[in-house]
């Protein structure tokens, strides 16, 4: 199977329904099917691209993201969807990187075109598709699309086939691409949909369309016949203002975003009662702030999803029947939970010789399924550790229970071994946030002589407070297994972070 | 994939799940998957079978049945479900056909061992698995499954494996067996869990667990952790104590048995209200008693599934939406196709050299995916012709509209063609049909030296009725296209008819 499938489904089955409503524009899944065709023939045709060429896409939220990246399958060249909170840096190094041929720009965008001909020799084309006229340099995507014929001759993929190269944040040394073929974002499509992922008429783009947290959807609703429409890019009133003007039925938000939502000032102003389906991801959402969230979107059913950038990302959800039922309360609750393996993923939870530990033990969590990434760009090296046994090695530590939902515990670099015993950072950090003086926080490992490896605070004071080393470790000891306690505190002005948000506990350690 | 990715992850997610009840006989879904392991190392320790062997079952719809399947899938035996309503001969045909090492029967079933035995020299290994004292010459299974500790050296099953050999009815010349892949079978099951067949707790194997009508919804169900119950055979008054006593909430039926159910003088007696989906397949429900059944059982959601053995076998389903939706009168009535494409499978009409034909043109129906099986065993030319191009070519005529919905029309060498026209036999057989004195009619071309072709019909006249040629010919004449009326018509006293009740044409043809 390959991605061509979902386009021509939803051109059999749901020909003449809405595919895109985007300010004016607006056509069906048969208009569509023809545009994608036409972006085909422009790209192999007009631009003289020869399949397998890459085509980076650096755009905000709109139709013609989704036009990309069909042209793109069709025509047979991998699209290189770029992170748009990267700075300049971030951009060269991944067009070198992927050795790009042609890259798509919005207005938004279009002011790096002069640093990028400079500095990424590799890139013939540069297509223009934003709002405004296109400026010096570049040609327009709409008009290329407009002159061309739909391409005929259309080489069917193999499932094989590299449709895409997503490059993963720099947590994990240096960014890398993964590349996702054909098969990957298929089987995760069709994983979503049994049972996950109900069907919907309106699905908003909100989170950013480079994030395969939004990429699931833009294959699994296109094969549904499902409308898309766009938020160029997130804010809690525009979202509300989308929800509400299109009659969305569902949305990515991350927890941050669910929060800035469900509190916003407005929230009373605007009819959200279309909303059927809120899929959040890349953390747990605080039970607190998930309580609110149901109450007052009381129509709408909650999924979180567990993944990553290799897995196509989908390992585990946690459904919206899961946010529903009552949890008998003697037992770890579900809701902090990331949910349970997706069907079509298979989960092992595993020491360090990837043998399986008990049910209820931690472990590396590792997942196979034909979402499953086929490697790294140009990483052989990296990928014969990562994929060893045919398992994607996520490097986060977690446990499964025995209704199988998996809990997700820190990164397995993170995790720190005082004298043997396993320390999961984020449980030492929870503690720690509960000091009044603590603004943020990182807690890493650092060597020791007498333990092999000692428990380090990194700490960010509120501003106008005070905090001594000594005061924190008692407050810690006082309230924590003492193995779990940090035996020393760094105090800095702010934690180094990364594209999106993450701290970088690399950096922190060579401090 | 293969199959046993639906066992383990229902093990993993449903492990206290009930997975059968069955009489006295329950179990959980961490119990079927021990079990299973059990029932592989049976076969292969205990029996000394080798991978590979194939392992029929002659059964009525039970626990062992289920059992069985997934003890040879775990094991890497190709399973062999023979059809129930089949005779001796076709029983030692596909035996010797497949050369089978070993098979399971019940009680219904346990009186053919010494004829099989003596007839199928292959057969080492005779298993009993039904109520009542083991036979003479058979071992228990239920025995030696308890008696096996778990497979533990299981070898992962490649995609391409048999995992089963249906034999399809000999309608078409002889019977062949379609080999269906652990990869075949695991496509068919996700392809009905998007937004085809919905997540229930209960299932009813009401049809015969060796069709694959109820062998797709055999994997579907295990997937999802539904609960198996079973009815031996169907009978209409059985099948409502099954759902009443169960609280079912789906079943596969062909519309014979809905008629028979809906019209059973005591409907009322039973409580049905759990029925939430029935499945029906085979042929299009006639729309008033679509109508009575939609009435009767308002709770109900009803399905129709188009296919084939070769496909494993859904191509295409007319929704549980779709029976709920108002349709125009104005245009063909879509009640009456066979529904859309299911989601991964592909869908062509075509002319006698493979080339698509316009919508609305009636064509060959043709089908490609996941599903479509890897060939008939050991019928390479027939292989090479009925998947040419990587396509199942189906042997039947339909048409698709611009909703894509399909309009099965007749098997292909079933039309015929006088003079250049395409008729299909089933629109004249309704014609004739509608004559008071006709039980029964097949309609079939024969040579003829003007026309090429000529439509002869063959007619059982109900008993104590009279009807001649020419009055039958006139009753058309006045009602249809003349080149769509019979110019001769044979009496007989009934039609000749397969297995599965199909009336043999080709047996009236050589006539």
């Amino acid at each position: 199977m390959n991605l061509l499938y979902c386009l021509r489904h939803a051109e059999t089955v749901h020909a003449k329904k809405l595919a895109v409503i985007d300010g004016e524009t607006r056509y069906t899944y048969a208009e569509f099917g023809v545009r994608s065709r036409q972006g085909a023939s422009f790209l192999l045709g007009t631009c003289g691209l020869q399949r397998g060429e890459r085509v980076a896409a650096l755009l905000l939220n709109r139709a013609e993201y989704l036009e990309s990246y069909f042209a793109c399958h069709v025509a047979g060249l991998p699209i290189v969807p770029l992170n748009i909170r990267w700075g300049i840096e971030d951009f060269v190094f991944s067009l070198n990187d992927s050795e790009t041929s042609a890259i798509v720009v919005d207005e938004r965008f279009a002011p790096l075109i002069p640093a990028l001909r400079e500095r990424c020799p590799s890139i013939r084309h540069f297509l223009f598709a934003g709002d405004g006229p296109t400026p010096a340099g570049a040609s327009s995507f709409a008009e290329g699309l407009a002159q061309a014929g739909p391409l005929l001759d259309i080489v069917e993929p193999d499932a094989d086939d590299v449709a895409g190269l997503f490059y993963t944040s720099g947590t994990t040394g240096g960014p890398k691409a993964a590349m996702l073929t054909h098969a990957n974002l298929y089987a995760n499509a069709v994983h979503v949909m049994m049972d996950a992922i109900p069907r919907v008429d309106v699905y908003l783009h909100a989170a950013p369309m480079f994030h395969l947290a939004d990429v699931t959807n833009l294959y699994q609703t296109t094969f549904r016949g499902t409308t898309h429409v766009f938020q160029r890019a997130f804010d809690p009133e525009g979202f509300m203002q989308c929800v509400q003007g299109h009659c969305a039925n569902a949305a990515v938000l991350v927890p941050t975003m669910v929060n800035m939502l469900v509190n916003h000032p407005k929230f009373d102003d605007y009819d959200l009662t279309s909303l059927q389906v809120v899929l959040y991801g890349a953390s747990p959402m605080p039970l607190a702030l998930l309580d609110v969230a149901m109450r007052k979107l009381p129509n709408c059913g909650f999924i979180q999803g567990y993944g990553m950038t290799e897995t196509s990302p989908i390992i585990t959800v946690l459904t919206i029947e899961d946010h529903r039922t009552k949890w008998p309360v003697d037992k770890a609750n579900p809701l902090l939970s990331a949910g349970r393996p997706v069907m079509g993923v298979e989960v092992r939870i595993v020491d360090d010789f990837d043998r399986d530990v008990p049910l209820g033990q931690p472990g590396e969590i590792l997942a196979r399924g034909a979402n499953r990434m086929k490697g790294y760009w140009r990483r052989d090296t990296v990928n014969a550790e990562v994929l060893r046994g045919g398992w994607m090695h996520t490097g986060d530590m977690g446990a499964m229970d025995e209704l199988g939902f998996v809990y997700v515990m820190d990164r397995k670099k993170d995790m720190i071994k005082p004298g043997g015993e396993n320390v999961f950072s984020p449980e030492v950090e929870a503690m720690i946030m509960t000091h009044p003086a603590v603004l943020e926080t990182a807690v890493i490992g650092v060597p020791d002589e007498k333990w092999g490896e000692a428990i380090r605070a990194v700490v960010v004071v509120r501003p106008g407070m005070e905090l001594s080393d000594s005061e924190l470790i008692r407050y810690c000891r006082e309230r924590m297994t003492h193995f779990k306690c940090p035996t020393s505190v760094v105090f800095l002005d702010a934690l180094p972070k990364g594209g999106t948000g993450k701290v970088l506990k690399t950096a922190l350690r060579v401090k």
